[in-house]
């Protein structure tokens, strides 16, 4: 029973590494469509993003089954709930990239960006893609001390967002406002993939320290 | 025991009532700072939220003491799990009345939306008050018949945002990028606040009925 229970444990963490990897291909595939305007990638991410959330479930459901058999407590306790609310960060990291997808897919066959702006959301893609990467290695090794590079891929993604809002509001900004509004939804998405990620990484420092969680 | 363990169960059910309160305050008294370019009204929101963010963390903290200490099963650990989303979700949506107060003090002493969309916002506000009582009776009664109501204040949150939407991208639209990208930004606030209500009321059909949990 206690190795059975053991297991158990390992699954969520293993299931919460297969997410942070499901949803590293999802945003560096979605930024690669982004970039390409290409649709048959933008509709790999769509269609991909079932099996995230079916992750999701499988998480959550893992979670209360060890909550209601193994009476678990402390970092146990902590793991079976933050599980929870990991994979529903992943989850909606996930919806993030398919929002960018969808973007690419109503703009297409045209570009959904200016070409001008290709650089920023590029540097913007790979700060998500690290982040993503990131909070996987934290999670699957416990390792707090990467909390630091986390915030750090998230200070990027936060400047980056703040560069474009200023690219769209400046005089020489001659694209009009249906472009300017897609620049500004799509950075948003990347700017919440980053939240997201640095909530995973503190939970994680919850669960492995006890510490009081702040969101 | 028995007696104490079914009080911290009412307990998680009446803080979730108390945020769905707390939300509701916050919504419409950011909604009347847009309408009114009110600071007073839209400080006491960003103020107000941290009543909401505490209440979040005590649904939590009881809901893992509960799990640790009582073990419970099917109907109990399903609040007890589902309680931590659920007031993950209100805290959201208190998070997203935050932004719309903030938007308005960024823009004071201007108008924060041009005046010819005051009706649609107002609207909006009202809608996204409704679905919160809504959600505050649901979580309160456990009358899950209140689910359509739910889903049709959505439905006219997701509608006025598409409205917004045509609005600035038309060529009548006079009021330059920026304006474009607050009302677009705030309507999507709006909407995502109806989205997280969807959320809550689902979880609350899990709790009650056991059927699969669907986002």
């Amino acid at each position: 029973m206690r190795e059975d229970y053991s297991n158990q444990l390992d699954s969520i963490n293993q299931d919460l590494v297969v997410m942070t990897q499901l949803v590293g291909i999802a945003i560096t595939e979605a930024t690669q469509a982004l970039l390409e305007d290409n649709l048959e990638l933008a509709q790999s991410v769509i269609e991909g993003d079932a099996a995230i959330n079916e992750l999701n479930v499988t998480v959550e459901e893992l979670c209360f089954k060890i909550a209601a058999l193994q009476a678990p407590v402390a970092t146990d306790l902590r793991l079976v709930m933050g599980g929870i609310k990991m994979a529903a960060s992943l989850e909606r990291m996930g919806d993030l990239a398919v929002h960018i997808a969808k973007q690419v897919r109503l703009r297409y066959p045209n570009p959904s960006i200016p070409a001008e702006l290709a650089a920023t959301f590029r540097e913007m893609g790979e700060a998500a893609k690290k982040i993503v990467a990131a909070i996987g290695r934290v999670v699957e090794s416990q390792d707090t001390s990467l909390a630091d590079e986390i915030k750090n891929y998230d200070d990027t993604l936060d400047r980056l967002h703040r560069e474009l809002f200023t690219a769209v509001l400046s005089d020489d900004w001659s694209h009009g406002v249906e472009a300017a509004i897609d620049v500004t939804l799509l950075s948003r998405f990347y700017e919440r993939f980053g939240d997201h990620a640095v909530t995973v990484a503190r939970r994680v420092i919850h669960i492995v320290t006890g510490e009081p969680y702040t969101k």
